[in-house]
């Protein structure tokens, strides 16, 4: 079957039009892939985002990072910064994985790029995770390197959603999250351009809750007879692509502008929830070895015309929340901890979105 | 006549009760004062926040700032972000008054502490700023130093609201906006402290405008026939207060969580729009001159606690914001420049807010 | 009589060439102008950078900044990182006259553009200060906006140093301080290109002073018999430009590295000594109107080729620092505080400076 | 036979008096462990240090982290400066080798406490590292988790220096480069405290080496007949311990200051060596868990006297590079890829120091 979308719903946020898969792949090149390990304690997993389908060591495309809240662990964000350029594919998983993604994002690149701690320096792996300890046994390591390279290799345009790859065990609103996606187009003076952005949810508490503006979480928590335990220790990785051409600064504005879309959704920033987001532009290509003497030119969008993307990664960020949270399943996961799905429960409650 | 705040609407912000007034008043020991310069094409002001009723460039608070969007003149973070401190009232005033405000904050200094430049230091005024020009006539420089001491002069506790002080020309969400504020009260293990926020709006556009999460922006738009110029230029500033025990690297997390608030009432953070927050703890005076040649002891809460003071300044901002708005009146300025007041066309067209 | 610098003296710090001034002004376009207040007690003035000679307002360059200590007062960093541009020409003052400095700028700004405040928005004064409390009567406000516009009229090519404009009253080294300025040229695959730097030096302790790595400072400190007061109370403002084009990211990168120039003559960046980097670059200007629809092409160097930019701009700012010594001269300020210039101290006792 | 150090060559930085071991281990409770693997074109190795002999995640230790140069793979950061904690030892190793070291860390970790993903949440993993591909070979990935629990394990205080642990195989203007560390001791009005520095110097190019402001590297070059390959792509990791009490932000003011001791020896900072700074006070423990209802008292020094510290890490930050290259030892191994120690050159060319 099929699963539902917010759309699916009737619910629109903000006033923009999606890509036509109204999905982060929906930009230009970007590809998706998922690893899901669910079979009882072990709820966790990988995914993958390859943000072109060339080699993306030899032609970096222009990346940033903002920290909304570092009560996380992502690594390669001070490279990333530096210098302005990604030059992996980002993995996403759980937290104490890190090192393990790490490990096989590098053996990756290695395999590809033989001149790498040769005739050229190394290669900065970028991994963010979150905190799935609740539905998955974090402390058994399950995710092994081949699951991160399996993600990769599995990359495609038509990405799924919910309880899936790094959102395999994860929470969101205290409900089951995981990984949501949505997309914008944008009209600019000179074309169309697109924005997508891509979640793993795994925060916030069920009366916080707010469906384009309606306090859906409060409803929820009223029908509920029996409730979860309601303490934040989740986080929420947010990445975000464009094919909109942007130097570093213009990007770095631009990723900032998530922050409203996750904040309409209810989220507060709670002190456990680290909320970390990625970004590149598929527009400029930063070739690793220099193709010519002469100087590099950067195509950027005037900064007047920056409004409209804006908007649209902030509608694409709280729309992207919602997906994670309308196509989550139920899931039982370590100990028997279990956390039930929004449709599920919106069903069962007959709580009216509108 | 009283004006009418948002709760007199019978619509209450969040879960956690405000102070007695509501405003950023409530914490201990913090004043404001108001110049309101409204005639004609001038339509300007000053609006001055006492940090404490003591001198405060002898007994400094810690301190804080944070940039939403950094298009915007705000002056004196560079140090106040160093030395963790604030040793001066906060003015705000019109964007290109500024050199003028900061003038008459040295002078006040220089007066109040005749050791500035002879025996000690300088001192490091706190500027914030929105830009009028629509409704003020901004390049005639009408802020006066006169004007900044007698707000200064008149701090209460008793504050007002709208279209005063600062906020006398300002615009938000293409309406009236002006000065707002509120207030949260936060039970911690060890005691109750409070929480306050003070705003200038001049942000924001129409359609955005959510209230409590209804679009009464979108509501009011499709209602009106005529409309106005939808550009946002603006910009708006935060000032938080609070009694709280809190480190700087703790205040500083404390103040980012205002922007939540911001986002709920519909605000994209636009180009043009600088979003400032600027936050100070009265829990500890830290003294300009050394009292003793022991170590200073610095109280703090426990990091776990401090996600009450996180929804506290949230809710207390998106109160302030639609404080800003109920409150203002409608103003006529600069070549007949006019905004409405939102509480003028709630009545006119009968949109519900609930 | 011409002032020598310290390439009078034999001695040359790195390996680049100098361009022909050996000065900031050998960035074309870049002009220099000082409006000089010394008699007796006011010891204190203005220094202008004017970015290029045309409408800076109407064509920004690309800018940054950098603060290494941030106990200082420098206005308009917030928009100019935000932006990633300068739309004002920089000005250098004391610490207490930055208002008036900021009025100055704003004043001369309307003037060149009616348009400010009116059809467009307003605009963001660069300014920055050192703390001449010793020598000058900083109480007093001695500069006025006359002495910034005269500052700003008066910018040339041809530029002076020493005890002149914002450097009157400053002191360094415990010895008098001033302006310094230094040049580099920089051969890259696609031609020769020009970084200058300008300081205002106000800063550091005599026993921590190194000449080209020699000791020169503890040498005069053995050889004085009376000393003077050794506590830094001061701060640097070090203003870099460059023809070179760069991103804002490379930008930022570059004027880094002007931070191991300024080590090298012995500071260790003191508690007191406000130290801000701010710098631009000339090669790319981005209209203030966008003048076409289509996207902007920004001109930018290799990461590979920058580290000839890294090299110049700490050789630059090295030999600033150490002609602001060289070139000032004794000055008898406020209550007959005096210090006197290196090079007189130098002849009196007979110091090799190799 | 013992190794000599820079004082063994009668040469002392600055005016501060180092601590008994002259090494960072003089702070209480700090020892370092490295695993030495150098066997060929294995040259690698790992260095923990250990912040305090107790459990770091129980009681964790106030920690900042400053970037120089952001060309480097340096884990975990983000949550430190957000909670301005360290809560782990920190591991160097080679570029390739962070994933492996994470895994390690978190291992150790979990053994050591039971709760971690059960009961409270997950664990932050410092890892830093430096690119040892010219002596190493890097692809092979040598290091394995059993090295980085063995650096731990092998934790003292009579740690060595030179080409060791994280050191076997890293140059230092282009020379044999290493493990380096110093200390000072700093009396303040209320006691005596300690700073120590330990660096994995991998950085610079033979021409820019000073030594106590002598330029020793161009004498060693014009010296040499034969040549090495200059070009930098290097990477410095500096390490910070005190016992001075201090708040997060004047840790971060602090450790700064290692900047100004790093340029003296002669570093430009060029764009491919990143340049990270690490620090911890062991003054004031953290409890993971609030021990009470009441706060937290936070005991810190009083901004002025900081100066004196900011002076040992500067002076500890120089000596410590310079031990590391006084202790190296001639290395060959990937490839028959070799550079000379430092102390063999200087032998044979008869540099002369002083």
């Amino acid at each position: 079957m099929k699963q539902k979308r917010l759309r699916d719903y009737g619910i629109e946020i903000g006033e923009l039009e999606p890509g036509s898969r109204n999905a982060i792949t929906d930009v230009e090149g970007v590809t998706v892939g998922h690893t899901t390990l669910s079979n009882g304690d072990i709820q966790t997993g990988v995914t993958a985002i390859l943000p072109h389908q060339g080699n993306v060591f030899q032609e970096k495309l222009i990346a940033s990072s903002y920290v909304l809240n570092g009560f996380g662990k992502t690594m390669g964000t001070i490279q990333l910064n530096e210098l302005g350029t990604i030059e992996t594919p980002i993995i996403l998983t759980n937290t104490l994985s890190i090192g393990t993604a790490a490990d096989a994002v590098i053996d990756y690149m290695l395999e590809h790029n033989p001149e790498i701690g040769r005739t050229t320096g190394t290669v900065n792996p970028i991994i963010g995770e979150c905190n799935d300890m609740f539905l998955n046994d974090i402390r058994a390591r399950n995710v092994h390197q081949e699951h991160v390279h399996q993600a990769i290799a599995s990359a495609t345009t038509r990405m799924e959603e919910g309880s899936v790859g790094a959102g395999t065990g994860m929470l969101c609103y205290s409900l089951k999250g995981g990984i949501g996606t949505s997309s914008r187009k944008m009209e600019m003076k000179n074309g169309t351009y697109t924005i997508g952005v891509l979640v793993v949810t795994n925060f916030g508490i069920l009366r916080d809750l707010r469906v384009n503006g309606k306090a859906v979480g409060k409803d929820l928590k009223d029908a509920l007879v029996q409730s979860w335990e309601e303490k934040d220790k989740g986080s929420v990785m947010i990445i975000v692509a464009t094919d909109l051409p942007v130097s570093e600064r213009q990007l770095h504005r631009l990723i900032k502008r998530a922050s409203p879309g996750l904040a309409r959704t209810g989220s507060i920033m709670t002190t456990g929830s680290g909320e970390i987001i990625l970004g590149f532009s598929t527009a400029n290509k930063i070739p690793h070895h220099p193709t010519s003497t002469t100087t590099l030119s950067l195509e950027t969008i005037h900064e007047e015309e920056i409004d409209t993307a804006f908007r649209a990664v902030g509608e694409a960020t709280e729309e992207a929340v919602l997906n994670s949270l309308f196509t989550a399943t139920h899931v039982i996961g370590r100990d028997g901890n279990e956390r039930p799905a929004l449709s599920d429960l919106l069903d069962q409650f007959d709580i009216q979105l509108t």
